[in-house]
């Protein structure tokens, strides 16, 4: 058995129980009463949950209020910071490539999740499509795609080298 | 040369124009006296600018504040939408996977970009090692990711799939 995957009832540790808070979280808004899209997320900080939040996609006309994005955000809004060092994200399903991007900028420390990108793509969502465009050379993508490279292009890089007042992130 | 690169002087179209406004975007939200990140986008549609933003990252406390997502949120925001179908997305520089991601969420029908990720990483950002990230197994990446597979996992997709009022995206 993968070390990775617990099975539900072996395991009741501090994973497991967060992992059941994203599934109901995600049941929630999956459910008639609710209407966002079938996803939770939850981040966890010294053991304590900082935000939990779903898919708010259609409720609020926002295509990237992913529950993951949406629990990041509340996080960082909590807490004052852009950095989630040392927190861990766990969601209902495994990121989409923004979900997974937007973890990698808020530097978590680990992610957990529970269903993956084929159990996504069999209830209708595009996750595993948007992994493998990711990996095609930007002329091959579905999305027509074009770098239109003026001499200008890296003005706003090289006015950023020269500030000696930014906040790195 | 290739096509899709334009040299500035030589077309005065849309796109250059609209690449033009997503540099200054660019370049003021680097300088010192506002303290974003180097990056810009817009969101046009029939030939109307719908959205301009730069990334506020480090000014709104929100790793996910990337010019692009920023964009494409107040663009949806505008038009009351969370599909931005027939909209093109102009950015300064190649979208991270986050927002690419983002715009295949938004179903934005065209990208151009002027920089691209390997001059955003001379400027010291992680674009393309978080692309290099992405297409790693789930148990290689640099973040500890873990797949915890509870029996659960599915409920929230089966009770999507029972929702007959579900608002589809």
């Amino acid at each position: 058995m993968n070390k990775n995957i617990v099975e539900s009832g072996e395991d009741k540790s501090l994973d497991t129980q967060m992992m059941m808070r994203t599934l109901e979280l995600a049941g929630k808004n999956a459910s008639s009463s609710y209407g966002g899209g079938p996803f939770g997320a939850v981040v966890v900080k010294d053991g304590k949950v900082i935000s939990e939040c779903g898919n708010a996609v259609t409720v609020n006309n926002d295509p990237t209020a992913h529950a993951e994005v949406n629990a990041i955000r509340e996080a960082c809004k909590k807490l004052g910071t852009f950095d989630l060092k040392g927190a861990i994200l766990y969601t209902s399903c495994e990121p989409c490539p923004m979900c997974l991007a937007a973890a990698y900028w808020a530097r978590v420390s680990r992610i957990c999740f529970a269903a993956d990108r084929h159990d996504a793509a069999d209830a209708g969502f595009s996750d595993a499509f948007i992994y493998d465009e990711i990996n095609l050379p930007v002329d091959k993508r579905s999305i027509p795609t074009e770098q239109i490279k003026l001499k200008e292009s890296n003005m706003p890089f090289d006015t950023w080298k020269e500030n000696d007042k930014k906040t790195l992130y």
